[in-house]
């Protein structure tokens, strides 16, 4: 570490995903004229972090507990979603439209990465099937080409389970205008149009 | 503090300004992933940044020295640039084109907000000019309503010291497209044009 005090937190705040020289440097000033104690605050709650965060045995998410408390909370144990990352957890509660369990794969099947199967939490998923509880897997991974080939995979081992299988609907964001929509995304919106009813 | 790690980190990382809830979100699932050892390096750097930083009894620049070491090492004495903030230090430095010293005022006049003259360093600033060793103050205060009524406030101050007073040229960002340009810039970059040799 640096041993001038500044520029050793900018070269530390440096290391943050998006955030750069100028950015950390603002950060680091804005500290030193914050109400007392607040560096230090958010020093101990980052400090703490790593040690506190258990994954779920259950269904791999992150949090302060084992299990979770997405897991021990009572919920619709008939819907399953499975998706690639706590963050995609975390996402799909703020929508206020799932209710039902989650389960992390913690990635996708990558061959050219060297991700195979075995590096996801695709054994566990299947136990958690095989009780019968699990009446819809919902297979959120992301829309991107990884995402995709991961649902394909995962669905060609659960339909002979004899589950229903289902994928996040694709189309027009809300609130979107359809002259700034993407292409893919009004090509979608419309091969998957619904009924006025 | 949020009983859930995670929640708590997210939350402590909102403070900071510009930093919202989805990169607080995003900056603490990268540390839960980072090698080991990154959040603590972080939150250490964080936690003693406040009390190691002082405040530079001469200039008033803040670094983990008093006296700093901008007024220690060998400069040009002569020169002294005036600004609002450490910040701006480290801007001016940036440029590689300064090798004055430096006086930092914490601040600009501003009779609205209630900052008056007392509230910034400028007596300190007054009793520096009088050994006579510095012969031209640069006043780099931003080129902004209230840091140009400072600078205005200050030549009327050291003017009758006897010493040069000076501000920064405005013009063109180098690199700048006129098309691009804004308007004010590209009106003084015309008045203070000057002769090609």
């Amino acid at each position: 570490m640096n041993r001038d005090p500044i520029r050793g937190a900018v070269q530390q705040l440096r290391r943050f995903p998006g955030i750069g020289e100028k950015s950390a440097t603002r950060l680091v000033y804005w500290l030193l004229r914050a109400p007392p104690g607040t560096a230090g605050e958010i020093a101990t709650a980052l400090s703490g972090l790593v040690d506190s965060v258990k994954e779920c045995s259950r269904c791999g998410d992150l949090s302060g507990s084992d299990p979770c408390q997405l897991c021990t909370q009572p919920r619709n144990d008939a819907l399953l979603a499975v998706v690639e990352s706590p963050q995609d957890v975390l996402a799909i509660e703020r929508s206020g439209e799932f209710r039902g369990r989650y389960h992390v794969l913690h990635g996708t099947l990558s061959p050219l990465e060297g991700r195979g199967p075995d590096s996801l939490r695709i054994k566990p998923l299947l136990e958690r099937l095989r009780d019968g509880q699990v009446r819809e897997v919902l297979l959120a991974t992301n829309p991107t080409v990884e995402g995709d080939a991961t649902a394909l995979y995962l669905a060609r081992l659960i339909h002979p389970i004899g589950v229903r299988v289902t994928r996040l609907a694709h189309g027009l964001p809300v609130g979107a205008e359809l002259e700034y929509a993407d292409a893919p995304s009004l090509a979608r919106a419309l091969q998957f149009r619904r009924d006025l009813t």
